[in-house]
């Protein structure tokens, strides 16, 4: 069985997305600034189908990501189409064509049949519960590890719960002064630091909870 | 001139120090914990009189914080005896003989004598604020840097009103879940990050204030 891992980018102040989330706007005021780090590695941008980009230690980092995941779990707001009943013409944020390459577990708390998309990723609906998400990515991972992709929500119910094994932070030199924050309501686990590796853009830092 | 620096440690959920801060306990509930990869290293202990600790990454970290330092300004909370009239017995947390072998400007609205102390440490009493304390400190600094002792909202005053130079963060792999944060009221200053060290003890970005 592989570890159940996760990835997320953060401000310095600790955010995870800016303030006035919205439908529309599920990142927050000054959100994508978090992201710029990764929108300009050559990594991503391959593995979005974009050219060009800048080789480095956070284009390393980007491929790293996604190295060795089984399956992927996101919460509702991630996969998106608003929080209550489906829109099912809503296939997610990623086209015909998702990144992830695996199947996807999707925590919400409103049923929908299974969506099989291009290039091997598929989204599964899952209503009853994280550790339900869980097993579930688990099998579909097989001897790979799992990775929850975010939100902030749905990385707080993991380590709240004690299921996570290990958690990088891309602490992004910003300071988005409020939105939605990553690190609370998840107790008081054990972290310890196995990696930190920085660029001007970014500083990446590895926890296994212990 | 030198440089305006500063370098705290903090939590991973961004906090300088714990909940239910009082005169007796400053550093609140927990926030000990922040400076436990410190306490630990060899050059911390030698600077504070103290035999033993460890080498290695955490230690030189230690030792190059005071260095290039010819003065060093804090907050009243963090040169304590509490927060209204000066009770004259009090000199500080530090003994006869302070760390900080430099000028020491603190920032208080109550006007005191300086003090003068063993081993070079001076203590300056500011009553006329942040832009006074550190003209004062830049005149006993000479072409030596300023550093900026703490506590959080000392820093934030510094960096707020753009004077900060230099930023070192000390990240411990702690939640505090509470306290008082480092990272608010400061506006959204340029940061570069420039240096980062790691050890499982502690994560230490380096930023400059652009």
């Amino acid at each position: 069985m592989g570890s159940l891992r996760s990835q997320i980018s953060i401000s310095l102040d600790g955010y995870a997305a800016g303030p006035e989330q919205s439908v529309e706007n599920p990142i927050g005021i000054g959100g994508m600034r978090l992201h710029e780090w990764v929108f300009a590695t050559r990594s991503w941008r391959a593995q979005h189908g974009q050219e060009g980009g800048e080789d480095g230690v956070d284009s390393d980092i980007a491929a790293r990501a996604s190295e060795g995941v089984g399956a992927v779990i996101m919460g509702r707001r991630m996969f998106g189409g608003g929080e209550g009943e489906w829109d099912l013409a809503w296939k997610g944020w990623w086209g015909d064509e998702p990144p992830f390459r695996v199947p996807v577990f999707v925590l919400t708390h409103h049923p929908r049949e299974p969506l099989e998309m291009d290039g091997g990723t598929s989204f599964t609906f899952v209503t009853d519960g994280v550790e339900s998400a869980l097993s579930q990515a688990r099998e579909a991972a097989g001897e790979q590890d799992v990775m929850v992709a975010g939100g902030a929500s749905a990385i707080q119910q993991y380590l709240a719960a004690g299921l996570l094994d290990e958690l990088q932070l891309h602490i992004a030199p910003v300071l988005l002064g409020g939105g939605e924050r990553l690190l609370e309501n998840v107790g008081d686990p054990r972290l310890e630091p196995v990696e930190v590796v920085g660029s001007p853009a970014a500083t990446h830092v590895t926890y296994r909870v212990l």
